[in-house]
């Protein structure tokens, strides 16, 4: 907390959401700023998208309505988060700059008339968005409303790659400067495959559609190039604003639902990390796809408090049918970030927009006005936050850590797989799904970071390990972790080439096995594994088999049926003072509880028991701990605990009742 | 009946069909009339496609085998509706003109080879449409065999909007026009919504593809254009015959298989309503979105006899499975079309065409011959139509009205609406099944007509609905009128932005409630309903419900479960001298009945019995009704009625027996 | 045997694979050489994507390398196959032709990165794979290693049709030669539907994206062209190594899993035939897969030996869900094709390649090594091979032909056919699949070929059949042959044009039958058939019935409901010495069988009675016979038979017995 720009600065938990009083008539401004206190909110996101409303023509400024809003918000003391409108820039701007338009993999140049539709490689995109975050730095960094700086948004959604002539353009430096020589390139790409040496840097394209699959090295490195483009356009923004501003700066993360922007490396360039989520509404159990983005989130920001930047009241209006969240639902999501480390809880939107293409989205004041269930729980949520604002600062506590690494996603995302059934999306929900079943609190981390605290390293997707990491990962096996790997991992090196001494080998002596061959099944088909643990069981998987060669590993369950019939299919090796487990399957849920049953007595972790569908996380303070107990059934449920029960006010001696549905926050001593 | 233009100088009801001479030999010709004469055929298409063999360069003209063939059809007795060939210009048209071509939404130019594929907004086009339709009413508008002309075909189809330069201009020039500032534009687009407010008029484009939703007023426009620029190519052809020709002129449309044409304001242009119709091979039960197809094409244009231009003696070729019409189903089809309101029965085509696209299209006479079952029925036929000549003229009455508004389902079929479940055809369908079932005659109308002379105004999928139409539709009901208002409707007004007061607000006073939140159900979910009528029932739905705010209605039926458990569902209004029902969810088809059943109790209406698959439609004449009655089952139907049965030519005295598949039609006194 | 090319000059049975040494380093070369003659490889494809290496820039060239490789391959025994680089065009030459670049049908541009992305009509192109080829030919024409040309790779794969300007071009030009005229052109592609008529030579495009359903004569002829010009630039090539080298020249087809070759044509213009096959994984009784392709390879070389270029060890890549082969499995598939003539088995590839595009498919050393199961059975099958070399150029006999015309397959795979449920591929399979478990060898034929030969001839699918062909049929039964024709044949002329008579006409004498009307069934729609022959039964059908007229066939079955209820459904008649069946609908496989025993009977066809899963195939060569024998089920399987077996080198007397998964090549006495 000693940086500068640690955190805005407002008191207790923000609260609030985007405002876009541009849609609105200055009466409805007047009613707003009421009704925002009305809710105890502090803090509004303004300015998002209003380039074409603040730079009317190219370098003609017009601050006259944004001077008169942030006076209107700073009299009333309600903070600003300013935004920089770089996501969506005015009709003007491509009239004259047409070459600056995005185009896709196909070809298809992206008209305006929706968002995002710029090329970050395009020398005018640049200039013109430099122009504007200094202006705004300029006109307003001293203005005492302005406590953040919310640069573009949502980066990466819904524009990652170009494949413009300017893209290309950059990605031919870019290669030069990773690579140095042109044989560096050939040999890190793979050219003698498919002839597809280069003699020139200049007859190196972007992977652009072409008969037959393109290159997957050049794929894999124009996703990294399109993430260091987004990346370098907020990098520009940034230093801009930092030239007149001290506030901090941040901008939107989309956590498990953008996968082109590796949140590990953006994290390092924002003061504070925030995130928007938003419920995937066919997933009847949406609070554990919550739960995944929120610890991701914390994760990549080191464990420091985040900004929830945007979530929703109720119903989205982009996925196929938008589920509006059931009374209580709301409140259980914030203070399920809120425990997962986030000390602001914000919304898209405040006011619901008439028109527009999101006027289905809802919003902390709905179509329906302030008579509204929605009102009323957006009231009830601001005071249960001013309730808990002493744990503002606290810290999320995990023993175990799960590995997230977006190169393995670009790479494992590409053509030509195995079996399109492998997903390193499904796998990471199947282990995190059982860790959150269990009541066991997980970080995110990449497999080259020191995790020689955690007593447990789940891997449950990680097609793409390079040498260096796969030794990172043996080193910390050795030193006394466990270590659990699931199929499909350590195939390929940072170049998408399969590993000398083939699959696996790389983690050949923290695990004591190899792959000799995937064996997928056809679709539909199942098989089953002997289970030779303590209590002997049938597992049964699906999708996926393997032929493995032992290196020293013992066989914890053997395939009974399927293509690997007879040979082994779970194996555990101890390497050092550690422990090695391989999963060479997809198993159902019954199964992997099974496994990491054992999994956890090699590793020494304990998982609580706490009634079923209640999540309970605990944020450490200073001074007292937060555990934070969220009801996701409609039974009560009870729980062995003692302190101050801080939503409702009242002392808790030995046994903390959570109503159905409700949400308790209990202040309990230091652990 | 009093406009020189109203029906073509023939005499009985015509049939007949398109017919392509050019691709035959002289000595088919001769054979074909021969086969018209046995069949009764008096009135052929020609011309339809034949712009290349009339003109065959840029203003060179060769009429000799029209003129041929005009002589020869007059000659034998046969009158002619003559097409104007413009749905199909010539390869020479699109060499000289290449920037005519069609482009699509996402950038593709549509080349030849096909038909259809000009660009509505092109100068080159509109200059060379008016060229041959003028030099084709020069030659032959008085010629004794053309009764009628038939400018394009099927306007809509394949090719509604486009997207090239010279449509871009148009849709400026379109906009300038309907809107007179930028101001206006801008307000009507809701542009401050993701900044994309607009500073010229030449920076406003069609919304083209582009990385995200594109602003759905904008596009909502671009519909209302595309139906306006295709009207202005029929108008440019209507007006430039009308200079030299004095027959009646019309287009053929395709009510409920084409979404981009708004049959209400074509019908005010042509001189009679003509439609082509085709069932749905996969609807098992065809004859009902027949019955819908013919309904609405009576209704636009104000319930005048109209023209059936094309069907098809059995199956047509481009859909996925090409079901051939059993025995008796092309009379069935033909006479139901006849009874509610057709007094042409025309197909596509008279003789199958060996070559091109539609080779295995069904014909008056197939490949297979005279000798054929279908040749057998159509000579069977076109005495049928001789025994019933004396209905001509005569009209259908209806005392329901169900709303039918392009515009609404353009804007409903946008992108991002709140489930994909929801579907304003299957709605309609859902209506008007249950009316059909009933035996109750329906009439479509527009939510701005007078209303006030039907008992009953039923609202499938009003999604838009203007605050002018929302006053008219209570002003109905306050005058005594039954309205009863399905879900997702008066949701959104004319520019799609959602209306002040939140969802059918503009309906409040007539329904006595509004629509707190949208709450769609997951996939394959269902909820049911508990029915408070006379008979408490169970009623079943799926995929919606909502939460409603009563503001005077009683409830009729309350969400049991579901998202909405526990809240009302359907509701019943008085207001004024009238009655609003609102049913807020998907009923399955028995849940509408119930509900229908206790509408049409409000509104006076009651169903006849009759006996199941018998459907019967009365035409009013001058001295005459005409009751038509087509058995849809395979056993014989009796139905208590008195008269001359036309077809079989005897008495009925008590009860008209209709055998299995079979048709009568019953002269009996006037109403 | 008498041409100079009829074999490379190699003893015994080729075997080997696709050898990529310019991925590895030289001491892997060296590895490689001693483990092929572990393996008993003697036959290796090189350079076959080599072009980037071997002409760095235009005109320049660098074959050190590939002197080297060749000295070295030829010092350790290995033959050579050299190809020409030509499917993958360097990347300095797109860079300094872009517009050699393919375009697809909607209008994309290829771009650079995978393979066979150059137009198969740019001139640009024509000259480089000329240069290449010559200066290959010229530099290794009499190198000793080299014993055969391996010409560019897998024709068709992925590219086949070109809709660039180049390609536009051309196919003017191709038109000319074809049609003389446009009167004739014009008639051909009877342009008079849709008003397509051509009143000039440049005004023909290519079939591309349109509006609607583009021209379908137009679009076969396109797919003819397409067909003609990669056969001209393997010509070119051909041609062009002629002059300096003496060896045989070959390219590699994919029966059975390219469409756009016509394989009859090609084998013409090579000196032999040679085949990729690559297993479906999805189909679990992939030998029948594998047993059509082997059968039309050999057909189309006219019955000579042939060369399996291509199959895989295990698992492929590109497949959804690529299942590895199960021990032994690669040996039946191996033998399989042995058995049908191949007297080469190549596989694709060497050594797995560590990067690129099919990193993941298998090879004769896998990612896992030498101590792997694959490479061990690798070794084996080269064993095997040895001890078979005897029947080199023994020939497979085959007393029924089924017909196969890429022709007739272009033209019904166009859009707008009466059903999606008929497909030539699936009904070729369930024909085919009777026979082979009926035990009964197969040729491929045309249906103008001389079929005197043939007991049988089975047409599954000849939807497009000229008169010429039809009266070659019709003289076939006539001379005592049996004709069992299945649904939807004999439909069109080779102008897509229907015949003169309706459906069947040109073949009413052969069968007694035509087809007055088509039936399709709607999606999952079933119907049965009364079978009247010595057993009577009922036969189940589904997707497709027909309303047929009888011209003197006997109704053999009769459809007992469905749309064709009380009319024929499978017809036989006498004419002349011979018989002729027709099957109007989709049989089941059980109703397939109960036809086919009938339609065996009378062609004197006697299946054997081989156990259930026993592939039997009979090689007769000029001293002995040579039985192969393949067991596809676990179990033992037993043949009554006498001869030496050459794969365990022992004697048979009387029963054979093949163990389960296992193989029996046995040498018997002439037949």
């Amino acid at each position: 907390m000693t940086s500068p720009h640690a955190w805005p600065a407002i008191s207790g938990i923000a609260y609030g959401g985007d405002y876009t009083p541009e849609q609105w008539p200055r009466e409805v401004w007047r009613e707003d700023v009421a009704l925002m206190h009305e809710a105890g909110v502090n803090l509004v996101s303004v300015g998002i998208f209003s380039w074409a409303l603040l730079e009317t023509s190219e370098g003609e400024f017009d601050f006259a309505w944004l001077d008169e809003l942030l006076d209107l918000l700073h009299t009333h003391g309600i903070a600003v988060d300013l935004g920089t409108p770089t996501a969506s820039p005015p009709a003007w701007f491509f009239a004259q700059h047409p070459d600056a338009r995005v185009i896709t993999r196909d070809g298809t140049v992206m008209g305006f008339g929706a968002r995002g539709m710029a090329s970050h490689s395009s020398p005018a995109y640049r200039e013109a968005i430099v122009r504007i975050a200094s202006a705004l730095a300029e006109r307003y960094g001293s203005h005492p409303a302005v406590v953040m700086w919310h640069v573009h948004n949502e980066y990466g959604v819904p524009v990652g790659e170009d494949y413009s002539p300017q893209s290309v353009a950059a990605f031919r430096a870019w290669l030069r400067e990773r690579y140095g020589t042109l044989d560096a390139l050939n040999a890190a790409w793979g050219t003698t495959f498919w002839g597809q040496h280069y003699g020139a840097w200049d007859h190196i394209g972007a992977p652009a559609a072409a008969p037959s699959v393109v290159n997957q090295s050049q794929r894999l490195d124009f996703a990294r190039f399109t993430d260091h483009q987004l990346r370098a356009c907020f990098i520009a923004e940034r230093d801009a604003i930092r030239v007149h501003a001290d506030q901090p700066i941040t901008t939107n993360f989309m956590a498990n639902q953008s996968w082109t922007t590796d949140m590990w490396a953006w994290a390092r360039e924002v003061d504070i990390v925030a995130d928007d989520h938003y419920l995937w509404a066919a997933d009847a159990e949406g609070e554990i796809g919550l739960a995944i983005a929120a610890d991701l989130t914390r994760s990549v920001g080191g464990g420091k408090p985040w900004i929830l930047m945007e979530h929703s009241t109720s119903a989205v209006n982009w996925q196929p049918r938008n589920i509006a969240k059931r009374p209580g639902e709301m409140a259980r999501n914030s203070l399920s970030h809120f425990a997962r480390g986030a000390d602001a809880v914000l919304f898209f939107q405040w006011r619901a927009s008439r028109f527009g293409a999101e006027k289905f989205h809802s919003a902390m004041i709905p179509h329906a006005g302030t008579g509204s269930r929605v009102w009323r729980e957006v009231v009830e949520l601001g005071g249960a936050l001013q309730r808990v604002a002493e744990a503002r600062g606290s810290r999320v506590h995990a023993d175990v850590a799960m590995l997230w690494d977006f190169e393995s996603f670009w790479a494992q995302d590409l053509e030509w797989r195995p079996s399109v059934d492998v997903s390193h999306a499904e796998r990471i929900r199947a282990f995190y799904e059982r860790l959150w079943r269990d009541g066991i609190t997980v970080d995110f981390a990449l497999p080259g970071h020191d995790l020689s605290a955690y007593r447990l390293v789940v891997v449950p997707a990680q097609y793409l390990l390079s040498a260096a990491d796969a030794e990172n990962l043996t080193r910390y096996v050795a030193g006394g972790g466990t270590l659990v790997v699931s199929f499909f991992s350590a195939v390929v090196d940072e170049h998408d080439a399969v590993h000398a001494g083939g699959y696996l080998a790389p983690l050949a002596d923290a695990l004591g096995v190899t792959v000799e061959e995937f064996l997928p099944l056809r679709d539909g088909d199942t098989c089953t594994l002997d289970w030779s643990g303590e209590s002997p069981a049938t597992l049964a998987a699906d999708a996926w088999a393997e032929d493995l060669v032992l290196a020293g590993a013992e066989v914890v369950a053997t395939y009974a049926d399927g293509p690997g019939a007879g040979g082994p299919a779970i194996t555990r090796h101890r390497h050092g003072a550690g422990t090695g487990w391989y999963v060479s399957t997809r198993l159902d849920a019954d199964g992997l509880r099974t496994v990491m049953d054992a999994v956890y007595a090699d590793a020494g972790v304990t998982p609580p028991a706490h009634p079923d569908g209640l999540e309970v996380v605990v944020r450490r303070g200073d001074d007292a701990d937060y555990l934070v107990a969220i009801n996701h059934r409609d039974e009560p449920a009870a729980l062995a605990a003692s302190g101050h029960e801080l939503l409702r006010g009242d002392d808790v001696g030995g046994t903390l009742t959570i109503p159905g549905g409700g949400v308790a926050v209990l202040r309990t001593a230091s652990r």
